[in-house]
């Protein structure tokens, strides 16, 4: 065994020691360890952007892009914004132990389904600083132990932001323990994190396509992957015009670059005509381009024609494709197709359309007439989000603290033997 | 890609392209199915033992051993009784539809959470052929298609089966296509079943230790893992004599061959003077083998002396390992140490010491004054087993018909767009 290998196990031995004094702890403890942590990063405050700094300038002499250079940077508000968001997570009701059934058996047992934290999960992102107090608050909150992997130009940040939360512990029921950093920079590192199945019960890819792959093909660490969104919305013959209009602007428009903006509008050819002009207009005023079909174009004809790859294109950006279907059919073939079971949204006045919709979309989110931008913890009400899952197994679509948690059997009995 | 590789992504295309219908399909129509599933079976259980007799003739040429083909082999009661697991889960309630949760959110969106099916279920199993009909019940019933993936050995039983099941289908609203068989015996069909990601939602291998770990190590499919159970009861100083006698002997002898059968005792010094040396002839009597610590030999001086490889083996057999232990902690470290979180015991009358046990163990079923032989789907009344899981993602513990079902996110809106 390597020796970056035997350090990343050593810090997985580490953290899996505190899980049985984790899973023990009462809210309290936990929320009183949040605040702490909280009130440390305000009062460290010149120290930690005194050493984000340091990376910031040294990312700038590797030739580091602007856009990662900005997410690295912190400033006060930044530190005073982490603070909150451990302050915040202090409200939320903590779902360990909750007993979400619980039943009798003909023989007496009594027989309970209890909320417990997973054990120990390990978190690979990239360079946003905030990822570091964010992950370790959610699973502090989760009764969960962390192993956190930051981007390596970010690492002397996450150094200091690691080194004052477990100072911040000394003084609390949490073990100091249950928060782990990898601070060496070697991708090895990322290797061996994938196969320490004894030490690790989840494993979160948090970043770009590339390594979200990397980690579903290599790790045999359990994964939940936050993946791509191409999203659509269909626009069926008895939908409302301006209410249609409005939803797929602000479905576009109002954050292209995320996962859950639209990316195809599937139209029905009975209303295209009675909605594509004046779409078209609202779009070309919003800046977004157009990629059509060839009828699409007859109504826009200012449009892009859209190519095969256009169907299957997260773009990120303002530009959004457009078909005209015959029916409803049609658009469920089309998003069965080219979906990615991410957020899909029907726009309609008629009732079977809109249940048919419902119950045939494979996708984490479905909506009626609704705008695809909800699909996020927050604004589903979960309080906190780690992510949108784009698998199936454990957690779909926003993930709120459950998903950082599992369900153990608690069976009472009066001494039942089995027959 | 080779002609195998082919082959595999066939079979998982064709399956997929049922999933939207099978998603939409009301309980009625699986439930018809799986009836007419049964009659067919009954109606042609000649020809299946026929074939099934040129399967045995082959494996006992082959020279493989007596208690594969007793498992492999079929007869007139073995096939009424397959006809009767699919007509039992007609009787079980559908998951498929039920809304867990619904709340509105201050803008008026509505937005709940319905349990849907997974999609494509494949499993991988050994001889057994009873594991083909159940699996392909377990499937329709939740609204899944799925492939499956027998032992060699059985390869002419199963496909003998697969055809009249598929048969039996042309006349229901279930597509044929949601059952598809691997019927060819390379072991590169599993290599390939492992990799499909774009066509299976999930992976369960069924079998011994040596397939969950190959499946483990090489699939990037998400997999259920069914694995081994080091069980542990420990006898609190509290006890109950009677009781606790009772107990030991019924988690280990009734059927020792199973995971969820204790393999360690672990005995409150206080109390091992008073139970040991009876405990020791209950166990003698019943012909089980003890493994002791130094103390237990005190009580029962024909124990064998236990080395430390006894604590972490599952013996599977009428071998118990036991251990004297100071107090509660020592047992709490001994499983978090030995454990394999499978299933775990505490015998007492404290009620602090129940409460601490069933907090601090981390295990799929954590039980109180009862027998450990009782982690098993039925018992829980769960209705079906499909295994017992030993991981903590997706499902934990006895797995019913919930394990193949997943949830998507439904929101209802009027025309909502974020702000």
């Amino acid at each position: 065994m390597s020796s970056i290998n035997e350090y990343i196990f050593e810090l997985g031995k580490n953290a899996k020691k505190t899980t049985t004094c984790m899973a023990r702890l009462d809210s309290d403890a936990k929320n009183e360890a949040l605040l702490q942590m909280a009130a440390a990063l305000e009062e460290k405050v010149e120290i930690i952007l005194e050493v984000n700094k340091e990376d910031l300038k040294r990312a700038k002499e590797m030739g580091i892009k602007s856009s990662l250079i900005e997410r690295l940077s912190l400033n006060e508000e930044r530190v005073y914004s982490m603070a909150d968001g451990l302050r915040e997570l202090v409200k939320l009701a903590d779902p360990i132990g909750n007993v979400v059934k619980m039943w009798r058996r003909p023989n007496g047992l009594e027989i309970g389904q209890v909320r417990v934290p997973l054990g120990v999960v390990a978190i690979i992102y990239e360079s946003r600083p905030n990822v570091t107090v964010d992950a370790v608050g959610l699973s502090i909150k989760t009764g969960n132990a962390i192993i956190l992997r930051g981007g390596s130009e970010a690492l002397q940040t996450n150094k200091t932001l690691v080194k004052i939360l477990r100072e911040a512990l000394t003084d609390s029921d949490v073990p100091v323990d249950a928060i782990q950093l990898v601070d060496i920079p070697e991708r090895e590192a990322v290797m061996a994190l994938m196969k320490m199945n004894q030490y690790l019960d989840l494993l979160i890819p948090r970043g770009g396509a590339g390594l979200i792959k990397t980690v579903i093909n290599n790790s045999t660490v359990p994964v939940i992957e936050t993946g791509v969104g191409n999203c659509h919305i269909f626009i069926d013959s008895s939908a409302e015009i301006e209410s249609s209009r409005q939803i797929i602007i602000n479905a576009k428009v109002q954050r292209p670059s995320v996962c859950n903006a639209v990316e195809t509008l599937l139209i029905h050819q009975e209303i295209a005509p009675k909605i594509l002009p004046f779409l078209g207009e609202d779009l070309k005023a919003a800046g977004v381009e157009i990629r059509g079909c060839q009828q699409v174009r007859k109504y826009i004809p200012w449009a892009k024609e859209a190519a095969e790859e256009d169907w299957s294109t997260e773009y990120l950006d303002l530009i959004l494709a457009i078909k005209v279907v015959s029916d409803l059919e049609e658009a469920l073939s089309h998003i069965a197709k080219y979906g990615t079971q991410h957020s899909e949204s029907i726009l309609t006045t008629d009732y079977n359309n809109a249940r048919n919709f419902l119950h045939a979309v494979d996708a984490a989110a479905v909506y009626v007439n609704a705008s695809t931008r909800f699909t996020d913890g927050y604004q589903f009400g979960l309080g906190a989000e780690l992510g949108i899952s784009t698998q199936k197994l454990h957690a779909r679509g926003p993930m709120g603290l459950e998903a950082l948690t599992t369900l153990k059997y608690i069976i009472y009995g009066n001494g039942q033997i089995r027959k």
